[in-house]
């Protein structure tokens, strides 16, 4: 199946730090779990900041989207699936589903872009992406 | 104007460990700012996370949205737009507005939902939301 | 050897999110990767947070120091060695040790103690602490 | 008195995301308000990170303490005093201070050293260190 090649699954555990008051990680700690996700999509796939970085590419995020269906506590294990969305447009989407014991405690989405050099915006799929895609088999 | 009643706005300066390898505030952060803004939101007109939990309820994020449009860089000044959307529904919905120098610098939207004292959703509103939409005209 | 029994290991990998803009690891981050050794610890020996927290006891830090030898970037893994110091009073002591490919980048130390449920500070080792030592042949 | 000239104070306030589920700030977020501080500290008196890049310097941090008396809880105020400590070597040292209420929360300290740009270490102040501390009357 081609969309197993097109995900990450890394296991983690909640940190204490993680938590606040109401003893359930805080929400905007999910954004570094997406985070871990897809920078390990990116080292299982060859397609990681670093590679990009070597491109002469930044690729900031300019969207992110959490949504929260259970809560995580301190402790607890829980896997992170991130999912490579194909698109036309010049951006990097993946989206992201959080599992604790089978059950779904988190979807998420973040959209990057590339920067070129001189900060400036890549209108167009840099080569590096588009060779990447092929060898993904996406175009 | 009614909207300006339901706006609070705060200026906050960029410090230096929110700040990334891009020299820009990392992404997840802003979910701070936001949090700063509904703080402050809260405070100034009675409906904070103490008052809920003063009355027995939690109001965990059920969602968060971020669109980023320009980077913040260290040392930046900048200033968090907090603002109250009206819902029928039992939720709190924020949406925010970050300037700096009075361009637009993201935009985002926040959803909380009440849980009672043994965790249970709130399927309606709770009576001190209720009485706080009123003392707000918003009902 | 005593001393081994006492020590707890734990590989970690450095996060985007936890650089700043010189490239390297935020210094206070440490701090995080200190509290994951000892989480380690604590889950390998038996003496971790939730430990202490079931038979009543918080066990909050009231002293904490790192020392920086060389900088963690970007995507290097490196060791957490949390070992720890055995002292009569009513204390846990870890020491922390990180090595990156056998140098060493950096060492702390965190001092607990222990507040009962009325969040009053324990002046005596409580009985399940004496009782870990006991079986850690360390009193 | 010289002293005086040699602090600087600021107000905060303690932020949901940074109280652990103990219902206090986590014990690393202090690590924080001491950079905030020595930030306003460096804007104050002209010795800012800024200051020092501008003259080719990073002033990594090289080791930290802090020591906890009593908890900050959420919604807390509290104020950071940040000293700078004159030493002839070439170093950075703050010592900190955070009061609620005019009780003594939590002291620390930090000490910074002076890489150059090929991120050598100065052994020696750099001249605009040693033109700041004339000009405040410490040399």
């Amino acid at each position: 199946m081609l969309e197993k090649s097109l995900t990450s699954i890394i296991k983690l555990k909640v940190r204490f730090h993680e938590c606040d008051p109401l003893n359930i990680v805080w929400h905007g700690n999910y954004l570094k779990y997406f985070e871990e996700g897809r920078e390990a999509f990116g080292r299982e796939h060859g397609i990681s900041y670093l590679d990009a970085r070597a491109k002469g590419y930044a690729t900031p995020i300019v969207k992110s989207v959490c949504e929260h269906k259970l809560p995580l506590t301190y402790s607890d294990t829980f896997e992170v699936y991130t999912h490579f969305e194909n698109t036309e447009a010049a951006k990097m989407i993946f989206n992201y589903k959080i599992f604790k014991s089978g059950e779904l405690v988190a979807t998420g989405q973040t959209i990057q872009v590339f920067l070129d050099e001189n900060r400036e915006l890549a209108l167009n799929n840099p080569q590096f992406f588009l060779d990447w895609k092929k060898k993904m088999k996406l175009i």
